[in-house]
């Protein structure tokens, strides 16, 4: 989208292209250690030893890259006016370093708000996948958007 | 919990306190540049003229602070095997610079693997609520649990 979106410029079934990111060890373990230092996620020894054979990424890290590619590409041109809330998160399969994860945005529903005449809630599902085409991720999330503002009065004159 | 936490420790019904965060409004902005920046997340004078009237924390920093308490407090000494998802985030009130989270963990339901006996499901809810007691968010999460190791054949003996 090249020009700022409104409620309305989210068409029921359509994909949005979001870009890819490549998960480098260092940017998973520094994420981590703040927020889910579990060895799994900061000890690639431990890791190593453990059911995934490997360091991976902590799953609210991938939702955090996720978030900020959305951000990016879609809602700091937008009406965006925040979220009441995610749906549903599923991590289906490990993000392990040097994956790259191409993420797509598919938008699953709109409604109109029930009490604000000027704004709607878009639901919207962000999918992940990994180099080899492996769904690793998805996260459905209602964003609320303001609506196209009416055209100027002048505009109607014939 | 001063022992190691199994499947079998997380009682359904039981709460359990996660401890308290209090938010800088540096902490909150280094998170959201780098994977939520709206201007309502990073810019002070930007979210004065929101409708918001002020800075407030990424959705994804409340939930960030939330998983790091739970996993210093509860995971990293326990049988924790991961996550296969979230089930609902709502986000109810704004966070903002110098408030104070208060973080509890209700034990919502619990069920043993389908596939693998030595394991087991935790439901769990995160609640986080205000210095003014008001509730500001909560998750509800599945995460997996190593049952408790049955007890050496030489207890047994009488």
């Amino acid at each position: 989208m090249t020009r700022k979106s409104y409620f309305e410029d989210f068409l029921v079934g359509a994909t949005l292209s979001l870009g890819e990111h490549t998960f480098s060890q260092d940017e998973m373990i520094a994420f981590a250690e703040k927020f889910d230092p579990q060895p799994v996620h900061i000890d690639p020894d431990a890791a190593l030893k453990s059911d995934y054979g490997g360091l991976i990424a902590s799953g609210l890290y991938t939702c955090s890259v996720m978030m900020g590619m959305l951000t990016r590409q879609v809602l700091l041109d937008s009406s965006a006016m925040g979220s009441t809330g995610i749906d549903e998160i599923r991590w289906l399969k490990p993000v392990r370093p040097g994956d790259t994860m191409t993420v797509s945005l598919v938008i699953e529903g709109a409604r109109l708000s029930h009490t604000r005449f000027d704004r709607g809630v878009i639901v919207m599902r962000w999918d992940g996948a990994n180099q080899h085409g492996e769904q690793v991720v998805y996260v459905r999330a209602k964003l609320m958007f303001g609506r196209r503002p009416p055209p100027a009065m002048d505009s109607l004159l014939v």
